[in-house]
């Protein structure tokens, strides 16, 4: 099943057809987007999140333009409003102008960069899923307990995913013994998309608040942490959604290994350090409410940093689709 | 305002009053008990909550039991049915005790030890806010900006608290600069109780999620982190609500002061190390649901430690209502 695909179905055209994120768990809705509106719609209410999901849903956006009224003239509007749905989701735009890039080449030619968007992402999780898989049995042994944060799976790629897709791929080769889902508060990626989707591949699991991570750790039941990462700087520290840092401080602590398994496109040698990275503050809602009901006074305010920023001398390995980094 | 009191109202005749913790942070709902089973069900169900508060509970329940009936005798039913309502409070069984033991003494001897047990209470979380503002001073300067883990307030004592008392004795010496309320997931006491009471004491504050302790730490945001206990062992390991040790972690790294403020009858020397403490691992619902809503798919299991560890190499002072210990 993919997250993300290019459909061009007999009875109605092109479309692009995404499992709905916003239903699950609840319900495993596929949507059909045959217009542009009806996928920025998707991207804006995050039907579809994560950042390599996003590079593909740009090109593809690119590609429904195009297809959907069998020209690559005239779209520029239709064009920058898939570019501009998530102006923070940088993947979103590369996917976008590569896409574009082929439009005077017709529109033949633009489905084709959509559908090899989609197919070098599918690659890239493939081959982060066989040399982690490959890593973390060395670290951890033949099956591993694993404990993971946020949601990272296929729902994020289009099919497998980073750290998830390691996941995934253990279970594959039956050498996984089973995996703590860490909530991921405020928006539950863990609870709601990691579960979902370890429930999918029939791996055994148990979901844990945030903070329990650390001393499920200390009490022995974890033996390796594998998470994603939303940027990776030159010196190796690791930025992903926050809760992390709070984990690997639990898995140095033990001495469990922290596993980072993110795409070669996350690797910033620009950015020099953690602190050089914009921590982005969410709005306070997110934290003060919960599944749309508000859990804390009225009168509340809250601190709500999206990401952390874990230093790389805790980070026992970053794994991407070309190599194993130590930092 | 007191979490639970004893009165003799003119009209009704002898009641215990408690703050319904179960309708905090909507709505501040004062019930008044004037039965034994009604004292019972409240504990129960959590209306009334916190190791000191249920200590007073149970003696006030014994003296509920022979005031309402005006007399000491036959009463053995209803005293084992207060003691039993929480049978792992040792808190409430020591409180219940105390006030049975002078049953052959007369209801007004009984009433008095229950006033007694209350006072004391209230006794011991002003000597603790006292040294423990005291000590916040010191290691923290004037102006601390806190982090603080579950609800250690008014509302799980009588009166004040333990480490939420030290927040708002600052805050009354004006040597405060605010307050960070890590939620407290999975049952939110964080984020519903002790935001409500820093709210009524007018105390600047946010909530947090619980993973975002560390990562705030580590930004500079945050002086000084203090905490109750459930149980502090022979060695100073301390065992208190999950997420504690995650805390503990974060102020380790981030150089920040590591506070624990509890009564000296949580200190328990004859158990030696964190390793030598049961911890409850609780039902998986608490984690799987939140406010009544289902967050992870219907097959979903959890892992729910309702406490943890806190290694004593990681505690900067532990508060006492008689000392200040360095482990």
């Amino acid at each position: 099943m993919r997250t993300i695909d290019w459909v061009d179905a007999p009875d109605g055209g092109p479309a692009v057809e995404i499992i709905d994120q916003t239903a699950l768990p609840a319900r495993t809705v596929l949507l059909r987007l045959r217009t542009v509106p009806e996928l920025v719609d998707a991207i804006v209410r995050l039907a579809v999140r994560g950042a390599p999901a996003l590079g593909v849903a740009g090109a593809m956006g690119v590609a429904l333009a195009a297809a959907s009224r069998g020209t690559t003239s005239g779209l520029d509007a239709e064009v920058a409003a898939v570019r501009d749905a998530r102006p923070t989701a940088v993947n979103l735009a590369r996917g976008v102008d590569r896409a574009a890039a082929a439009l005077d080449d017709g529109v033949d030619a633009v489905v084709a960069v959509a559908l090899a968007v989609r197919d070098e992402e599918i690659a890239s999780s493939a081959a982060m899923a066989a040399s982690g898989a490959d890593l973390v049995t060395t670290l951890a042994g033949p099956a591993p307990r694993i404990l993971t944060h946020c949601n990272t799976g296929g729902l994020a790629t289009v099919t497998g995913g980073t750290a998830l897709g390691v996941v995934a791929e253990l279970h594959r080769r039956g050498a996984l013994a089973g995996v703590v889902a860490s909530e991921t508060r405020p928006l539950l990626q863990g609870a709601r998309l990691t579960a979902w989707e370890l429930g999918e591949l029939g791996v055994p699991y148990r979901v844990a608040v945030d903070s329990a991570g650390p001393f499920l750790m200390a009490r022995g039941e974890i033996d390796v942490v594998i998470v994603g990462a939303d940027r990776i700087c030159a010196n190796g520290d690791v930025v992903n959604k926050v809760g992390t840092y709070a984990h690997a401080l639990g898995a140095a602590r033990a001495g469990v290994p922290f596993v980072v398994v993110a795409p070669e496109s996350t690797v910033d040698p620009e950015t020099a350090t953690g602190a050089d990275v914009p921590i982005e503050d969410r709005a306070g809602d997110e934290v003060l409410s919960v599944a749309g009901q508000r859990i804390a006074p009225g009168a509340a305010g809250a601190v709500n940093p999206a990401f952390d920023v874990t230093p790389h001398d805790l980070v026992t390995a970053i794994v991407t689709d070309r190599r194993v980094l130590r930092p």
